[in-house]
């Protein structure tokens, strides 16, 4: 996980995780068969990881969205995992990348999960949906940039005050009657 | 430039961008001296062709920030510069990354002019600085984030769309009088 953060994956080398995880190259590719797949698994085991920490029941409508906002507070204190995320998910649209398959459907599923919440939170018709679909792809879109600027400066950056904002913007222009003129 | 957007820096190759351009690898170096110097020299090309494309009169306050939308929107049909930024960014975060402090410097400019350009399309006060600098950091991060979910899956991703409405509602949270209530 450190070294793909560090280097991306393709500047990665099997040589360099092997000596960090105290094993030979032949060892790591006898369980990982090939860095493509060690990739993966790492990627796979962060999301178990993730999914186990919401506990059983995952939170829906407005309560996912706080954890939204929850979660970019929480990883304003784990830098490595979101470089790795930031540095995999764009290098995965480079060509040919082994973890593209892996980034389009984790968007697919991120990107349905935010919508039905905010259509469940907002109390939407079935016909405003693809106005919550963009503002679900807004939502991510926001987390996910802020990574890379707080990366690179993160005294400039508060990951959580930001995503709270748009979360609460967004919210406020999808149902002004539930969640308009926030301090006004 | 395509061939760092198809590859990424790390993993482009001198020998393939001197095939492409038709030159031997010593006619790159001996224009641009490394890899890394060749890269910087892509980016400060691409900037100077943007702002010359804006013209003499850079746009100002709520006009600047509707310029941002429709970036958005012809950004869906330059799918090579939109993957040069989106690879290139997030892999400037990896140890020792020539293009650094290229984008460190490109996010603070930016951050700069969209705050300005926050506080005067919604004419706050200097003691409402800090929030507009959240809503600037998140309106940046949403073109970013949108940028790779749109290159992995376009047909899912409306850039010009969840940009709108990120700017929009946004900007009738930090001024509700001049802008709230969008469509109720």
């Amino acid at each position: 996980m450190d070294t793909f953060a560090a280097r991306g994956y393709n500047n990665a080398s099997l040589a360099e995780i092997a000596e960090r995880a105290g094993v030979t190259q032949a060892g790591v590719l006898h369980y990982f068969r090939s860095k493509a797949l060690l990739l993966t698994s790492v990627l796979e085991l962060r999301d178990r990881t993730d999914i186990e920490q919401l506990g059983a029941e995952r939170p829906r409508g407005l309560a996912f969205l706080r954890h939204l906002v929850d979660t970019a507070r929480r990883n304003a204190e784990r830098e490595g995992i979101v470089r790795l995320y930031a540095v995999l998910s764009a290098e995965s649209v480079t060509d040919d990348h082994p973890a593209q398959p892996y980034f389009r459907d984790r968007y697919t599923g991120l990107r349905a999960f935010v919508t039905d919440a905010l259509i469940e939170a907002c109390g939407l018709p079935e016909t405003d949906r693809a106005r919550a679909h963009d503002a679900a792809n807004a939502i991510i879109a926001v987390m996910d940039g802020l990574q890379v600027q707080w990366l690179l400066d993160p005294g400039s950056v508060d990951m959580a005050a930001s995503t709270d904002l748009a979360v609460t913007s967004l919210l406020a222009t999808l149902a002004p009657d539930r969640f308009g003129r926030p301090g006004a």
